[in-house]
């Protein structure tokens, strides 16, 4: 925590690699100060019948950093056991609001660490060449591993705007 | 845009600050995507009357920008006649629903375009060292420049996440 606003290095982990993982780990501690105390009630509630609700958002973070691990580590797409699993957190939407719901926020927050943990064991086995390897991507254009990366936090920062925003109006 | 989904080297700009540059340059199309043809009255629209509208938030990407060049590059605060300008948009809140209200588009995406130009000429005045000097910042904690900025676009994806979900509810 004393480190948390330093863009820095981090023991064990190459220049970039601890770039990266420095930005995701700031996005991260601000996602679980936007939840605290949250009570079950309040993460399933919905702004109206076309929203996702915290918890849904929450689980999302963890499906997408999933993916992501699956998708640049083992370059390959979520095989059907996965896609059951982490289906409905991936597309949000209507299976989104029917399944994910009635679960406490350490629920969220053991899923959201064990993905989490697998990330930061991943990172250790590549190093800043990795990152900025690069393969068609969006549209046909090249991404690089970095980017994927920034990507998965880029999108659970627009997320925790969400949040914090859905928690401001919460009516339960 | 053929390499919008790339974190790499950008002519005219040392390594690390590329890396930054090129993940502000993602988040400001993001941004801008999805704002794309609104008119002036859904610029204003308020989801209730305790929130920002997305002209606001848009105003607010720039302020912020602006401030942050003021604080790391020249290592002050705001100015009295800076702070009249953008004070409204920095704070969001009362005064920026009373003021920032009945512009097009363009009159935002004008502001943000000139506060990015000088971001980017300051830029090139600052290599990788610069980003990494740390200095007392929140909480009274060490931050680095690195970090500063970093929050300059996080917390545009944060509001962009608020834009994307405004958008949805318009009901003008």
């Amino acid at each position: 925590m004393e480190k948390i606003y330093l863009i820095t290095d981090i023991p064990g982990y190459t220049p970039q690699v601890s770039r990266l993982l420095s930005m995701m780990n700031y996005a991260r501690y601000t996602t679980l100060s936007a939840v605290e105390n949250l009570t079950s009630n309040q993460l399933d509630f919905l702004l109206d019948e076309d929203s996702n609700s915290i918890g849904m958002l929450l689980l999302h973070f963890a499906a997408v950093e999933f993916a992501y691990q699956v998708f640049t580590f083992e370059k390959r797409d979520l095989n059907k056991e996965e896609e059951a699993v982490w289906g409905p957190a991936l597309d949000l939407g209507e299976a989104g609001r029917r399944e994910i719901r009635g679960h406490e926020l350490s629920y969220y927050v053991d899923k959201l660490n064990a993905v989490r943990e697998r990330t930061f064991e991943l990172f250790k086995t590549v190093g800043d060449d990795w990152l900025h390897q690069e393969e068609a991507f969006w549209h046909q254009k090249p991404g690089n591993h970095y980017f994927m990366w920034f990507h998965v936090f880029e999108d659970e920062i627009n997320h925790r705007g969400q949040i914090r925003l859905i928690r401001k109006k919460l009516k339960v």
